[in-house]
């Protein structure tokens, strides 16, 4: 009987392991389950957006970013936080209604992509600044190698970088 | 004799479930350790960046993104693959010798954050198109809710969205 037991507990623990290894491949494939309910997300805040932009809703828009976030605009330093992403697009809105379309055409939501917030800094040959501006940069593995895949980026204060 | 080797085989198995268990934890916290090693590989992949651009080596400077990448420049649509990238580094190293400096101030390698890519239209009340661009956004949650957390964005033809 107790032979019977130990068998059982046994059983017991090595189902215990299974469910673990199960658990471990779930996270595993995590990022790729994900990804379609990211879409879905993005796309429906998306919408959200669109709407409150079309109303001229500073404040319903800026509700769509979070409390530190930063508008990273051409032409000016980004808008960072709740109060300046208010004003930010309380001015847009300000001079004249207007409609805006996205389109999302891309969506990543795994440790594969580095994803980086940066500054860069123009010079001539001599070091003498002329541009300035920000970016936000998508590192992806390729041939063992962390290279860039997007590279999103705009001066604050010249239209296009010379 | 028999209990004692069915009870090693039970300590064996629970050792087994244990070494699983770290495992998983390893797995779950790998955002946060690869979030150091993801700084580094972003700060020297720059630095070779920064030089390469200094020399004006088009095919150097094009070599550090993927062969599907994008340079998502302001004042022009996207420069895609490697071709349009040598082209687009070629016609700025053209116009004169440039010093380029970046700094990365955030880096985030985790599935907290969704990443997008978009294209933007721009139009007047009417429906009148007279804008068009792209962006990169990052989602984080807060409070419950994915919400843009940064948005960079340019315009393919302005210099700035009116």
């Amino acid at each position: 009987m107790k032979k019977v037991l130990l068998f059982l507990a046994l059983l017991l623990i090595l189902a215990a392991c299974k469910n673990s290894t199960t658990e471990k491949n779930i996270a595993e494939t995590k990022s790729a389950i994900d990804l379609n309910g990211a879409i879905k997300v993005v796309e429906n805040a998306q919408q959200i957006f669109t709407d409150l932009f079309k109303k001229g809703d500073s404040f319903g828009v800026a509700n769509i970013y979070t409390i530190d976030a930063k508008v990273m605009n051409a032409g000016s330093p980004a808008a960072e936080g709740r109060d300046s992403i208010i004003k930010f697009f309380g001015k847009i809105f300000r001079s004249g209604p207007k409609i805006i379309t996205v389109k999302t055409i891309g969506v990543w939501n795994s440790t594969n992509i580095i994803v980086e917030e940066g500054k860069w800094i123009m010079a001539d040959k001599r070091g003498n600044e002329y541009d300035h501006g920000k970016y936000l940069i998508l590192w992806k593995m390729e041939d063992g190698k962390w290279k860039k895949f997007r590279d999103c980026h705009n001066s604050d204060i010249y239209p296009i970088t010379k």
